[in-house]
């Protein structure tokens, strides 16, 4: 999967390159109501969809469709996605298979989307309630990665995309990791910094990606932390109170790094460090000891679990991975005691 | 792309084997109202849908969606495509992007889907009144090529099909061309020689397609034949009366080695032999000067056409192909004079 990575805070003058470079015989811009005005000037060709997880559906796709119909696009043409990662999810799937494939640029406009949803080649919609249940591996063939974008996100979309910049060090470096730990997200971003920050982060994803292109082992490194993380996402959705991803995975990295501890004897000293970054930065999620059964029912249902087994990626140490652990009822009933008590909930 | 090709008259055994040895969750069948009779026994999990063209749909997609989801099929699943290339293309579809993509196995019940569509990758869906125009590349892991099924086909589907095994030969191998010349339609289908035929026919297709997945160049060796051909098939279409592909490609594969003659001096004893071929059992449609103007038309607005020019693959000799011809009108005009000189109409 060969997927080219750009770096830089200097997103059109990329942009003008890549494209006057490719001979495309058209260029096909997708957005959605927020970030079609970051474009400027604005483009000849533009398809804008509403934004939101709920607009993430098969309609926003046929209106993709639609529009790269109505455009004149080929398959000698480009589309580039700007936005988060349900734009960049939506519009490669919809690029991915129109006309059986078209080219298409990722410029993620979110820290999340930068770190996770725009690299790696996973493209997709919801279908009938469920996330990204219908979709395909197709990678961009560039992704452009800023932090341009950022000054004006709120401090919540930042906190959640950094907790898969947390997750990318954890399973590769441990100084990173806690260079990471000191972030303070009360002061301006440093622009210079968080670039770094995002090419060694984005770098973790991208090797494991290339040994794992379609997840069929090695890449379920990278659910590191969803598997509490998604039962803790969806169990926010049903109570009607939804939760940022980020901030779930935040608290999944916590209960996954004491499951470590618990199995692998991963260092309790990291844990507690983790622990009071979390508690000091994500918000809290008030669930109690009521709610163990309806967690773990989830996360015995999640996509990549089987036969019904909670299966998680758990680590060794910061760095070392080892994924496709079945884990016991029991042994989580213990990790969420501990979660609470390092949170203080 | 890794696809498995086994040519078999065996069909129930080979598929028993190639289940119990996936380890599959759960293993659900797609057949169209006709095939879904041919599976015996009749499988526990089986999503029929409608037949013809006219449903190779977005709504029929998601009808198969729909069923896998209610199936409760997983990524580890095994999805069996029964049918002709409808079938395949759809379905396969359908299994590429459910959950980002659950391994599938073709069966075709076709000459036509045996020996083209369900080999080499393509699937999808007509949309919009266009032809197959969202679809991915997505190889089944494995295609069971049998003539079994052939016996109860209409003489015109086996003819339809016939016409894609003579193009693979035209690409390939003189002596196998001469061979398929001799076909004599009237008689019962010798299955061992028919199966010997598409082992070779099918190999062809293989090649190419091995050296050119995703159809950035040789891969249109492939398309002899069908510049001409889509063209007298939308024009049929548009008249009211359409008929079959093959029928379509075996007159466009006459009028391209004429082309190849005026062009790269093809020999004209070939252009006879495939002309009286082609005369003698593929149904004449009447055509004349007066359509020259809008079949030149659809040449030129053909999926892989470029600037609007008309694109053909074209023959030295018989198994030397040349890709990317730029056709003239003036060429095409004099070819089409000499396709209706040869098939008497």
């Amino acid at each position: 999967m060969a997927q080219n990575l750009i770096f830089t805070n200097d997103v059109e003058v990329t942009i003008r390159h890549l494209v006057a470079n490719g001979g495309y015989q058209r260029v096909v811009w997708i957005a959605d109501v927020n970030t079609a005005s970051l474009i400027t000037p604005a483009p000849q060709y533009i398809i804008t969809i509403p934004d939101g997880d709920d607009s993430k559906t098969l309609e926003t796709v046929a209106h993709v469709w639609n529009g790269m119909e109505k455009m004149g696009a080929t398959r000698q043409s480009l589309v580039i996605n700007l936005g988060g990662g349900m734009v960049t999810d939506l519009g490669g799937f919809a690029a991915a298979t129109f006309k059986r494939g078209v080219r298409f640029i990722n410029v993620p406009t979110t820290l999340l989307g930068a770190v996770d949803a725009a690299v790696g080649g996973k493209t997709g919609f919801n279908y009938r309630g469920l996330k990204n249940e219908i979709g395909a591996f197709a990678p961009a063939s560039d992704v452009i990665i800023s932090t341009r974008y950022f000054d004006t996100l709120p401090v919540q979309e930042m906190k959640s995309g950094f907790a898969e910049v947390v997750k990318h060090a954890m399973l590769n470096d441990r100084d990173e990791f806690l260079h990471l730990l000191q972030h303070d997200f009360t002061v301006p971003i440093d622009h210079d910094d968080l670039l770094e920050r995002l090419r060694k982060s984005v770098q973790v994803k991208v090797d494991i990606v290339a040994r794992d292109p379609n997840e069929q082992g090695e890449r379920q490194a990278l659910n590191l932390g969803h598997t509490v993380g998604h039962a803790f996402e969806s169990l926010a959705l049903r109570r009607g109170q939804p939760i940022p991803h980020g901030y779930a995975v935040a608290w999944g990295l916590v209960t996954e790094a004491v499951l470590s501890h618990l199995i692998l004897k991963f260092p309790s000293e990291d844990v507690h460090r983790l622990g009071s970054f979390v508690r000091e930065n994500y918000r809290d999620f008030p669930f109690t000891c009521d709610d163990y059964d309806e967690l773990i029912e989830l996360m015995s249902h999640d996509k990549k679990s089987r036969n019904g087994e909670i299966s998680c990626t758990l680590l060794n140490t910061i760095g070392h991975y080892s994924i496709g652990h079945t884990v016991t009822p029991d042994d989580m009933t213990a990790a969420l005691d501990i979660l609470r008590d390092l949170l203080g909930i």
